[in-house]
């Protein structure tokens, strides 16, 4: 494949800087892109090296000022990468059609242009939109609904009654639906509560491979549209995450806790039940969320405080052997004076 | 659906305060409930403005006192209210039956009423009970035995010779019987201990989803009567886990722990190999369990510490920067002192 | 099965003190073995009451002395045990041959001896070696290719493209292949950045249950010869796991991270991004690793530090409490001397 770099110019909005004749075979990271690829410098780490790379070709923010390289100046250097990533390396299309291998339930729906792998197992009840891809061995439980360009990685479950929105993409082994951890306790022993609810996925979500995401006692659990999951992920019964919000891997949410948009919550976090996660809220990696975050808020550590004091906290600790030497110096020297007196 | 409050208050053996008329024909949460649905008042929280439901009826605690509401009083209201549950939304049934594209191994032994869904496939010599579903994409190895209404929840796998009780839920794409991290150091690389022993999962004990249970070295991994576990659980090899107690989502237990009974391991905690965990014991949330816990302990902390020490220490640590700040201080004014004398 | 001790002493490269022809019948931990068993006593705990075990012979290092028993001095006791136990335990043959109700792809080549169990789904252009186990319910994408002797688990995933060695073992559940998490902001949303790497995993590797292994977004991610990973594992996209290196169960690694040769990282701990962990390095359970870990350095804490300085912490921090009451008391003291100034 080999475009002009005037046409991928156009294609991502871009304006370009230098030869509009410059052919394009490929895309390829800063350090190791050869004379017939385009790469991307979208910060000063790379910008200010920019003529160490031998690509033909740079992407750069709209304000870059010289250099010897072919430039593609553009609003939004990233996503003009990966748009362009797309061009070149276009995902694989799926085999289309239902394999015989599937197994469909009864009163099944859905679109054009679908593909169901072998030994994809559909209940009954299953609407699918169009463009949907259904990979091997996943579990499409009863009255689930699907909407368009749906994308179901290889042995995934979504369980009874689920609904998932366009354009969403789940990573293998992933489980939606399962029921929520209620039980109520019976002396010793406790009694299982039933989860009669089910999850709901909005538009352009993407859940990392191997999450748990439980469904509602009553009601749902809820993931807005946009939200993106990382791996090994955990959402108990009736949590939201608001839209845009991104949970990095292994993080733990609890039950009933309510996330707003745009918040991010880093690596192995866990958060306790029924709490509040505000808009734009930062959840620090590992941090142990104990009482409500307000909108904006930045917490670090478990238990969770701000992250301005977790910083400072983070120096001191260190050196807190030292401050005890220091703090039986002070006493011992006290001592003497009272000793004095 | 629609059912006497008389005849609700005889299934779950309570006491009608109120209309005995009433008809119920849903039930649901406590803010949500329409007049035609029955709730749950467990606590001071709900009991204390049981006025603002719209329910038709509520249950509550025996010694709850007047309200103008229809009341169901009786001893454990959770429980009530998850039998209730149950009544108006009765688990869905299985297709019955053994499908004709399932694989089913040789010398197969089976119950009454099982349900073995597409594309599940069962070993050798595998035993299951009365009235148990296995659902699709399931692994059942050889030798495994399953005891009666058993519910194997879609890509799960239970490896060989692993023993499952009765009454027995595995959420899914959890796995059974995995091999324990066990290896021989030889110079720098590592030599695999075969695990030749099982994992053994006693009645009414419920996994969650996308668990992980090593088999035992030798002798077995055991899952004691009636224990909880939530979601992304590890369970090391030679471990035992005490009746009724409880592992929170992503806890990690490592190999060789004993857990007595109806302890409680919160989200994310850890706990280090060979340790005992004492009946009753509870593991705050992301703590990191370094030496054996007893009976009816409480331990928070990485490391872990006696709970009440770790409260104290949450208030403190946010005011360390303001504590070595006066400890400066007072070796300044010290310093003084030093120099006048 | 019956095999004389001298015999075993050949297989191990040991030498026997006591009866060589001392018939072993099976092998057994040190406290539960009968007569006819063979164990291992591999250090002084259990050197020092090697009496106290019914062995009819036990294994010990090669310095060893006296003993009543009937020993096997060897030079590494424990891969010696581990030799010994699949003697009497050989794994599990599977059904030969490529079953009929697996799913081929087109352009499918295969080695000699290779077992695919009912229920696998492999896509096109796919290679296996030779002696190749492929269980029930596993994914296996198109162009992936894969070594000899290598044993897939069931309800694996091993994704398009991606490349694993000879002798590797890959437990149930895991995924090998799933995107990377990387998203380009773009206002509010984040555009997904397509991932066109792959993973590669060299010669015996052995991964454990439900591991999710993201390939790069360019290049692979990469995990080298003989590492091994336990149970719920996290490496995301680039990540490059060095030789003969162990990752303990939960642990997460962060995109573009690289860890050197035989490093430990123990469970639950966690690591971001583009860090370097060296050769033989050290991380403590539940460790979050915020900067490079210097080759032989061990580290541990959440913000993670040198672990000495961890153990010192670990000591004082529950004294917090006491020395900030000392604190104040030697405040009090000083204002009085200051009061009679």
């Amino acid at each position: 494949m080999e475009i002009l770099l005037s046409e991928i110019a156009e294609i991502v909005g871009g304006e370009v800087k230098g030869d509009v004749h410059q052919r394009i075979r490929d895309v390829a990271p800063f350090d190791v892109a050869h004379s017939d690829a385009i790469t991307l410098a979208a910060n000063p780490k790379f910008l200010k090296r920019i003529d160490t790379t031998d690509a033909g070709a740079v992407i750069v923010p709209p304000d870059f000022q010289a250099s010897v390289q072919n430039l593609v100046l553009v609003e939004n250097p990233q996503v003009a990468f990966a748009k362009i990533i797309k061009i070149f390396h276009p995902p694989l299309k799926p085999q289309p059609g239902i394999s015989s291998k599937a197994h469909i339930g009864e009163e099944f729906t859905c679109g054009q242009d679908v593909s169901v792998a072998p030994f994809a197992a559909i209940g009954n009840n299953v609407t699918l939109g169009q463009r949907v891809t259904i990979s091997s061995n996943v579990f499409i439980g009863d009255h689930v609904a699907i909407g368009d360009d749906v994308k179901i990685h290889p042995n995934v479950a979504i369980l009874e009654r689920c609904i998932v929105g366009n354009r969403v993409i789940i990573h293998a082994g992933t489980v939606v639906g399962s029921d929520g951890f209620g039980f109520a306790p019976d002396g010793e022993t406790y009694y299982k509560i039933p989860h009669i609810g089910h999850v709901q996925i909005d538009d352009d979500v993407e859940i990392g491979a191997l999450n748990a995401i439980d469904r509602g006692t009553f009601g749902k659990t809820w993931i807005q549209k946009g939200v993106k999951t990382d791996n090994l992920v955990h959402v108990a019964h009736n949590v939201t995450v608001g839209e845009n919000s991104i949970l990095i891997a292994q993080v733990g949410i609890s039950g009933s806790v309510t996330i707003g948009k745009h918040a991010v919550l880093a690596g192995q976090a866990g958060v306790a039940g029924h709490l509040n996660i505000g808009d734009n809220a930062i959840i620090g990696p590992q941090a142990g969320v104990a009482k409500s975050v307000l909108s904006g808020e930045i917490v670090s550590g478990s238990a969770a405080m701000p992250h301005r004091i977790w910083l400072k906290l983070q120096r001191i600790l260190p050196t807190l052997p030292e401050l005890k030497k220091r703090l039986a110096e002070v006493e011992k020297k006290l001592r003497k004076y009272e000793d004095n007196l």
